[in-house]
């Protein structure tokens, strides 16, 4: 029996399913490319939303330090491929993404406010699942490997539930977050055909 | 009389000119905040040419390296930018970029040989100066900093052009990066009435 711990991870409403871990341990290599991409476009939406937001000290700062951190992880994982001899290369993405980034209403302020929290639940559902592999992943170094990443995915989505709640009001960020967070769940209710990080 | 070295800039067809220092010197926190605005965007660009070529491993790895280098100074630019109380802010960019970015043809595989050349001229023409900035600026504190990025800058034309050469015969990179250069430099020749890194 697998279950992420969902008191540490208040933003999800729904746990990763038993099929999602199974799927993923029987595509390392797959997963693996995955998560290269999925830390590029860490860092790249966070860049992005600071070319958005020029004037935004907090916001600058904070994003800075996490595109710092995605393009570590990226290049951590680059060399992970590297030595199994798994070439970089495109992979389709899962419906996960676009379905989020679709409810990012375009006006602000609430552009900002979604934008924010998109990716504080991306964050969140991601140091979920590296949980899962960093528990079951049955090669050693690998394991230990999502652990030691774990730390950081839960430090960026408190960064970003942090700069929510810096912008806007407690309880319309809280109100929000919920609403996102149900149709997070939702987008996985049904799992992608292919191996993907957030199939 | 100020001069770059251009022995060591090959790259450059024509040296800054005097008042184009004259109007840094006098505009030295416009200046800053412009320099920020640069860090970010080769950051982002940097990004954005991995996103376009996910199968190139040297170049991934390449401008991983380039891209957190970038955010690295981003954030010391910031930082002087907070001790001398300028806030962050838009700034409208001059000709420069988007006059460069105009000669990037758009069919494989010229694109990627004019975007690597693009940000080789760039970097190249940033290196030169901030070490006239270093050489110049008034206030010795900042004039040590320019001078501590110089180095960064000119490893990364000097990447640049090792990846040009990497995918592509060097006579046709050679004859390219001098049709570029010509632009590069005819382009700084009116200075733009707002003091830029570029102007």
């Amino acid at each position: 029996m697998i279950s992420a711990n969902l008191t540490t991870i208040k933003f999800l409403q729904q746990s990763t399913s038993q099929q999602w871990l199974e799927q993923a341990l029987a595509h390392l290599d797959t997963i693996l490319l995955d998560h290269s991409h999925c830390e590029r476009k860490a860092a790249g939406v966070a860049i992005n939303l600071m070319f958005r937001y020029p004037s935004h000290a907090k916001l600058v700062r904070s994003l800075t330090a996490i595109a710092q951190e995605e393009l570590e992880h990226f290049e951590q994982v680059n060399q992970i491929l590297e030595q199994r001899g798994i070439p970089l290369a495109p992979l389709a993405s899962p419906p996960y993404g676009a379905g989020l980034s679709k409810q990012i209403r375009a006006k602000e302020p609430d552009r900002l406010l979604d934008s924010l929290l998109v990716c504080g639940l991306i964050e969140a559902r991601s140091h979920e699942r590296l949980g899962l592999l960093g528990a079951h992943c049955p090669e050693p170094a690998l394991a230990k490997f999502y652990r030691g990443l774990m730390a950081s995915e839960a430090r960026h989505y408190g960064v970003y539930w942090v700069l929510a709640t810096t912008f806007f009001d407690r309880s319309l960020v809280a109100q929000r977050l919920e609403a996102l967070a149900a149709i997070e769940s939702q987008l996985l209710t049904n799992l992608y055909s292919e191996p993907r990080m957030h199939s």
